[in-house]
């Protein structure tokens, strides 16, 4: 591990991203960072897709640990002179770990390096899966309203879809949370056509993955669930092949 | 490669991200349909940062040639039999190389089996590089208004300051194009405060990296140029060691 912290005798604490799930999507820096950890802790869920990075290593993996501690017990073993990699699912960077590492650092004071090490995150993988959706600008919103009001979540959907955004939403919906979504389709068909093209993936890249492309006004209609992402198209956006394309310009500057 | 094309003899178009530059940070997969391609093709700057793969190849790198015929001569040999890797620099799903490919593939007709292989796109690299900046709801707004009507582009960025997302500028300034900038942050300005932390970050993971947190107030003193994204932090988002934090949350419902 390049770096490591001064004269303290603390380690690293690498957050890594593992992407969609196997290996083959993971930057080859965080198989690296993996190979070389002393420890590795994270989700069970995300460690039994890396079987490989775990044999001989100290492997802290937890299904029922929260998030909270699991950052905490990472920085304590960096702080003890580890270095340690906390595996995270998609991009650490992107709705996910790094957040929550940098928080329990400042409250903790704690002395270590800390690094980011990113990956696909579900706007990357979702997006290849689906033809070539984000060309254009585009904002991503998470209808998960536990640590969200939900009037800042309804006010960015208007937003979003007033400005003709190309839109992802995270977490469209859980078993408990049903009617957000809903709300979210009454939003945009207040702003676009219900034929606007919209993607939906679920589990990306593995094994049981669903890829589906239908419109605003019909996307109620398929199975969306905690693994699926949704796509909204913008105005410009076309369906082509079972595919979604969201052209680069609104001008004719460029011709082919 | 696994997949072919039906009985066309067709091969298979890989539309690969190589991510912010090195081999380093690539994904595995990436690397793999590098290694297996027939032709690669490519802009000059991006293979020069990939000379591992180019050797014993068919290479067709251009500086002058444009993007539209690096495309249509990437289809015709790939329709031709041949299985080749267009090389896109960071992630050809966004705001990159994805969608001429569906958009020529379409005109032409193209009868291949085209394949987008994500990579880390600017988002993903500068995020990682500013500490954790996109834990909340973001958009992404390219400034560039060659193949936008700069109306739009002013109705985004008024959205997204208004609806409090984090926001990644894409393209932010270039030699020709130095006001839209200024615009920008005027927009911003009538939003949110000068306090607002910002992070620009130019050259993501290569030799000449430059890294900075500074704010919105203040944000145009600093180089900004064509290598340059720059991320404006929400109404939450704080500074820290000189990274850009940005809480999860809007309530306290979950506490450390």
């Amino acid at each position: 591990m390049e770096k490591h912290n001064n004269g303290s005798g603390a380690g690293t604490l690498y957050v890594v991203g593992t992407g969609p799930g196997s290996v083959k999507h993971m930057t080859v820096h965080a198989t690296e960072v993996l190979k070389k950890a002393d420890i590795i802790i994270g989700y069970r869920t995300y460690l039994d897709l890396i079987p490989e990075f775990l044999e001989n290593k100290e492997v802290v993996s937890s299904e029922m640990m929260k998030e909270v501690d699991r950052c905490r017990s990472a920085l304590e073993k960096t702080i003890g002179g580890k270095n340690v990699a906390l595996v995270s699912g998609g991009d650490p960077g992107i709705y996910a770990m790094a957040g929550l590492v940098y928080e329990m650092a400042k409250q903790m004071d704690a002395d270590c390096s800390i690094e980011i090490i990113p990956g696909l995150a579900a706007i990357n993988s979702c997006a290849a899966r689906l033809g070539a959706p984000l060309m254009h600008d585009f904002a991503a919103v998470s209808l998960s309203d536990l640590l969200t009001p939900w009037e800042v979540i309804e006010k960015r959907l208007d937003a979003a879809a007033s400005a003709d955004f190309v839109t992802a939403i995270y977490n469209p919906k859980s078993k408990k949370r049903t009617t957000q979504i809903v709300r979210a389709q009454e939003i945009f068909l207040a702003h676009r056509s219900p034929e606007t093209v919209v993607g939906i993936v679920t589990a990306a890249t593995r094994e049981n993955e669903t890829i589906v492309v239908t419109t605003l006004g019909e996307m109620l209609e398929q199975q969306i669930g905690m693994q699926s992402t949704i796509i909204i198209g913008n105005s410009q956006t076309y369906s082509w092949n079972d595919l979604m394309v969201t052209p680069r310009g609104y001008s004719d500057k460029y011709s082919l």
